[in-house]
């Protein structure tokens, strides 16, 4: 039987659940991730507690516990449980605390996660401008833009543009190049004011060709010729206008967000 | 000046930024943050470590450095740098070690953010599906969502739903709640079969009269007292057809879609 794990947290539990997840996935070994969000009270801290008590005798053996838990009596229940507690949040609050001779505030809420902050509404509206702006839909207000993702339909704008949008407040539009724009021989014309701020996508002739065969099978959109016509023409194109790009072929979306954050120098710069 | 606080990772370094950034939120000072990712060798990991005693030398007090390297060469590389180093893998790592009586993999690319595995193609879809159905864009193969987010225009339905699509492979629809429904006093018929699956969220009328207004200033639509309406009538027609709801109005969508995964039980359950 697969040990399990519990995530608690005074909030949603997401992140240390996403970290949890990326220690844990370095065991040879499938685990049960229980994620026991808003114990916000000691109240809820012991049925956690005996929630962990039970699997314990019910599974013959400890769980185990990650807790981000800042409360201190919340937190001291928890580790008073049956289980192997690995506590997220104390374990480096405290060095922290002696570097910076501060204390901490131990309040709850405090992440980027809460809703009443500028920071959340200013991913809210990020999201508002991606999806507006999602495969050129509108030219309007792409001055607003942080930046325009272009690249052949299927190469993973739209996903890139919401994850930026979602996680960063980053107001990203995206444009398809399609094969009007290579007869042309040029960027769409809406784009040409603002080519400082263009990051291209491009993809795999063969895996494009699979991604669209599941869309519209055996279409000449999906044909492995035609995916190799269009690439090679946004290549081309992409490096003749100085365009920055990359392949999104083996790449998820964090690792092509976090790329175009470091290009476009959105992230914060070093010095 | 602000202490400047590196994120190192062989990945992308978003989780350990989210995590590092929750830990530093609970301290009355602002910090600066620098994510390094793709720490993939160890000659990057001396280049890193070199930034890092640049910056101790240039702000004249160590930086602080939070590290989730699994390569212990690269690890012991910017250990021996001059800051204070919080290892937020191996501290965890090695007690899972005795605890399991195993010993980890130390493998790099191990999370949900690889591109080539099936629960990433599942995100993937889910964010198709999701933007497809989009406020009711299309009724076709909502017997395959997971789930169907109903309420009033503006009560925060589209980005919760490409959330949950984009972090958990959830696939979201989403269907308004608009007078032409409030007037038959009957839930959408493309609806009646998927009761099962509908889920609701409400706002408070003020704030949704706020949202409104600056997407359509001066409108009946935006009008508080249509707003009003609206909401009454969306809770009660969710009240009569026994269908789960929350208020949107003080949660973020990171709250919105853990209490949904939570309700319809798309979580691994405890038992």
């Amino acid at each position: 039987m697969s040990p399990t794990v519990f995530i608690v947290s005074d909030g949603t539990g997401i992140t240390a659940e996403t970290f949890a997840h990326s220690i844990l996935s370095q065991f040879d070994q499938k685990f049960r991730l229980v994620r026991v969000p808003f114990i916000d009270s000691t109240d809820k801290a012991y049925s956690t507690a005996e929630k962990i008590n039970e699997a314990a005798v019910h599974e013959g053996r400890r769980p185990i516990v990650f807790t981000t838990l800042v409360d201190s009596n919340s937190n001291e229940i928890l580790k008073r449980s049956n289980a192997l507690v690995l506590d997220m949040f104390q374990t480096f609050v405290e060095p922290l605390e002696q570097e910076l001779e501060l204390k901490s505030s131990h309040a709850m809420g405090r992440g980027h996660q809460n809703a009443d902050t500028d920071e959340y509404k200013n991913r809210i509206e990020a999201i508002n401008f991606s999806l507006a702006h999602d495969d050129g839909q509108s030219d309007r207000n792409l001055n607003d833009a942080d930046v325009i993702l272009v690249g052949v339909s299927r190469s993973g704008k739209t996903p890139t543009s919401l994850y930026l949008a979602m996680q960063y407040g980053v107001k990203a539009a995206n444009y398809p190049l399609i094969p009007d724009d290579f007869e042309r021989g040029k960027l769409p014309n809406s784009l040409l004011p603002y080519r400082g701020k263009i990051f291209g996508l491009s993809i795999d002739p063969q895996r494009l060709t699979e991604i669209r065969n599941e869309r519209r099978p055996g279409s000449k959109y999906a044909a492995l010729e035609n995916c190799r016509y269009e690439v090679n023409e946004a290549e081309a194109m992409m490096r003749r206008e100085n365009i920055k790009w990359l392949s999104s072929t083996h790449k998820s979306i964090e690792e092509i967000a976090t790329t175009i954050l470091q290009e476009i120098r959105l992230d914060k710069p070093v010095y």
